[in-house]
């Protein structure tokens, strides 16, 4: 994920609320690459994912022309909710990458209409558990 | 209108697509001010405005902390669509507000469903005629 | 604070990485009125406030032109980071307010040029001992 | 350009303003591609581009999940200043790309200290020079 003006702050630096929209970004590739596709599937089953909590820890900062790396990993995997661990790291030539930014994002299933919580469709948590094997 | 460092970018100024932002909200609560609820008439009418053309010009650049005045004025009220003219200014004490952005903003107003044009329902037409007196 | 179509996804809601940019404008809003203006003081001792850890639990969601009230609460203060309370309210008429959104944010003290860690200013300290009597 | 929940608005359509976002994105990978990376040149020279007009034409909406493509290509290279034209358009099977939105960019350089315009660096027209051959 590359780091663009409209990413950066007056800090010079990416401001922080940002990694929440890379963090969903990669989550969404990630599901995208299992087979899920969020828009068709509202469609088909009238739900879609929530986010009800998230925890980030901020190391370094990213700068203008960053290349960052995103991960996501399912950690608890619910019936109608789901907790992804996910980091933002910095390639380094010669080194480790750096860790910029680690977080925690518990998403819900719910009615798209009411938004009150549902199951996840099967076919979501078979993707799911398929990608984590 | 304050600006914060969510509105900055890594020039240490406030990011150029954001004056978009200011002008509606400027837009909207000059709206509110003449009786006009955008989500209420939306459930009301089953339409809504959107954007189909806009003209920006920067003079001067914002920074963190700066209070902005951001005004908004109809030049061409059609049947379907307006075309709105508004400034961002900075007050400056013992001088003349500063210019930072002007522009043109066309708005249409579409089913919001099939977002086909349709006409301007008459009492969103009477309030800005009102508001122009 | 106002909820305008820029805060708003194609959920319907307001996109949930806002409520991280709510909770900025009203801490900069509190630390101004405690007297601490963050350009002003930047310019004047080299440094700033960057957020290290945020935790939001999403409660309700808000919608297009709801007026949310936002606070901001002191709860462990140090001498080079503070954490900070918040929370996202709907008021509503006849009953309580609504609990839309809560939030832990820790914030630090950096050289904005280094980016290291210092202590925070001992007028930022003053002035937050004094608003939280 | 993918479009994310973090481009779309309550309409169900991605949000106008971010159209500015996608075209500053394709420029950056455009100029990248020439060989001009904007955070080295601003720490080699100092300098660095700042957009003075925009002019946006909205023909139809995208939507989550679509695919888009964004072109850009200069139609009036002076020695300060740039003008690109840009599009982004909707690759469609069995039939051309959708054109969603049009737009002319003004771009400036400018001492990145002083924010006054200066030359563009001899550099970076050689490889605009060279790209549009």
């Amino acid at each position: 994920m590359r780091i663009y003006w409209e990413d950066t702050d007056a800090g010079g630096i990416v401001f922080y609320a940002n990694y929440l929209k890379f963090f969903e970004r990669a989550r969404t590739e990630w599901l995208r690459h299992l087979g899920v596709e969020q828009q068709a599937l509202r469609e088909q089953t009238g739900g879609m994912f929530v986010v009800s909590d998230t925890q980030l820890r901020y190391h370094r900062p990213a700068r203008l022309d960053n290349l960052l790396w995103v991960t996501a990993r399912v950690t608890e995997p619910g019936k109608a909710s789901l907790t992804i661990e996910q980091r933002a790291l910095l390639p380094q030539t010669g080194a480790e990458p750096a860790l910029l930014c680690e977080g925690s994002i518990r998403i819900g299933w719910v009615n798209a209409t009411t938004l009150r919580p549902e199951r996840i469709p099967a076919r979501v948590l078979e993707a799911l558990a398929a990608g984590n094997q």
